[in-house]
């Protein structure tokens, strides 16, 4: 019989497959159709396809919008928000409107249009994660801005429209309802209990061992008890954080880490597949959540479902967290 | 510049892109690749290739699990839930979890392989609706049960796996997350207004009118302001009814009508393309709620994302739902 479990931060009902477990040779997944460089706005030489760059990282002195960068941010050529003009927000009747002031960057990942991830070395990924700290500690200075979403989209089933490995950040004047759910979700908890609810779930992961992927000095990477996807992995600092915008150097560098070989595991079990990681973090100018801590989550994409999911709430996991976690523990890169 | 909009009832934010409307030929739509009906568990002559059936309805009289039936309801081949045992809710540690009660239940649309609800006569199309009606009023005699789910997927991308016209039942010994925020929602509204939200809704689109795709006697087809999909559309009877699964024979046959022609011209205007609906309704065996009113949503999956957005809560919306109702209601079939 499957299993139903909640989610002890939002409150989601998930369906866990435990009678016939989904293995990672069951699942029908798409090879990616590679289209290769040719005319790609993310490879050297083609700066000039994209708005110009916001910032960059490189180890030698370049020109702007030129090669030679490791990292490379760029507005997105089709925002879905824009920077210019003041914010108004409105009602109407029932509703509540807003003009669309936002940021949304692309942060470019690597010169190499094939490489993800796992394939590019720690420092490089060291060099993502500074461009998303960089980015989120300049956003926040204007004080319009309430949420700095940073996430990541692989292969076209995951709402990528570009290959050449990328990043995005759209910087919102509110806060995303699922944001605002986890935040609330966690505030309550921290209320009742004056424990932050993220450090209780590592203390209980740690102590039962069934769901840990691995445990660096610094992070735990899990497969969530209450996980909508399967093979659904977080990655978590074992000190109660609340903002990834302000994570110093020393982590950053141990994340990068983490993030490779979780990534590199997956990549391994499941070959490669269509998934999504998004940065959860606390919104910006505004009140403080004691109970809230950072984390990455992970979601492969390995059913062709399409948001009947994200219409009800109500989410089928074919391998149950356990086994996930089992297998990813016991892949060797 | 784009415009945010927020959901009046759960409190979600989207992002309709005003600014460079997509119309319906900008959607890169795959058409489906039909196999046909060789080895169709849900065609006639095949009816023992599922699991004994539910109910059935037909003309004429016919034998249980042989051809001659116009609707036909089965048990999930692959269930997601089982009626058998007792329902076991437990808590451990931060958690809590239930056994995997449930029913997971198929409806057949109608014996022909290729049509869908906009190919079907109106008394067919009634004939689904009175399948679901009869589910509903059954399944909550169970009093396990705190919600049926009715839903459809429509192609692979929205997550069918068999191309032979069917709708799905789930029933849940628990309120998913997503009606449960819709349901206190709507209920916080009519505390504070003694007004129904959907009815307040209902009055407001009447008098702007902008996003009304069609109206009928009984009911109201309409794309809410704050659409999550780009060409979402919603049923809803104009009378205050919370529950879908009291509605009477007039009704159904004017429903039947009113979801036959919307999905009429969303097929005539889009082509053929992935959708799901999802019928929302008040929860059964539990506390009444009177600010809620049933409705369906019909949400067409034009772009290839798979779930960022569930992920984050964030949805970009490329056509605005009043250019969506205009071309809605000016497409005739």
């Amino acid at each position: 019989m499957a299993e139903l479990r909640k989610d002890p931060i939002v409150g989601r009902w998930v369906v866990v497959n435990t009678e016939n477990p989904y293995l990672p040779n069951q699942f029908e997944i798409k090879p990616f159709e590679w289209k290769g460089p040719q005319g790609c706005p993310f490879c050297y030489g083609n700066e000039h396809l994209t708005p110009p760059e916001i910032e960059a990282i490189s180890t030698n002195w370049r020109q702007p919008n030129a090669p030679g960068w490791t990292v490379r941010v760029v507005p997105n050529k089709f925002p879905a928000l824009r920077i210019e003009g003041n914010l108004d927000k409105q009602g109407n009747g029932l509703y509540d409107f807003s003009n669309g002031i936002g940021a949304h960057e692309v942060i470019i990942d690597n010169p190499d249009h094939f490489k993800g991830i796992a394939e590019l070395n720690n420092w490089e990924v060291e060099c993502i994660l500074k461009a998303y700290r960089s980015r989120s500690l300049d956003l926040r200075k204007d004080t319009r801005f309430k949420y700095i979403l940073i996430f990541k989209n692989v292969g076209a089933q995951a709402g990528a429209s570009l290959e050449h490995g990328h990043s995005q950040l759209i910087a919102l004047p509110m806060v995303p309802k699922n944001v605002k759910d986890e935040v609330v979700g966690a505030h309550h908890y921290y209320e009742f209990r004056e424990r932050c609810i993220f450090c209780d779930i590592i203390a209980y992961e740690l102590e039962v061992k069934e769901r840990i992927v691995l445990e660096t000095e610094e992070f735990l990477a899990f497969c969530p008890l209450s996980s909508r996807f399967s093979f659904e992995v977080w990655i978590i600092p074992k000190e109660h954080l609340t903002d990834f915008g302000v994570i110093d150097d020393y982590k950053i560098s141990v994340l990068a880490q983490t993030l490779k070989e979780v990534i590199g595991r997956l990549k391994k079990l499941l070959g490669e597949h269509p998934y999504n990681y998004i940065i959860h973090t606390l919104p910006v100018n505004t009140d403080v959540h004691f109970g809230y801590h950072w984390h990455i989550e992970i979601m492969p994409k390995l059913i062709r479902i399409a948001g009947f999911e994200a219409g009800s709430g109500f989410y089928v996991v074919g391998t149950p967290p356990e086994l996930a976690a089992k297998l990813l523990r016991e892949t060797t890169l």
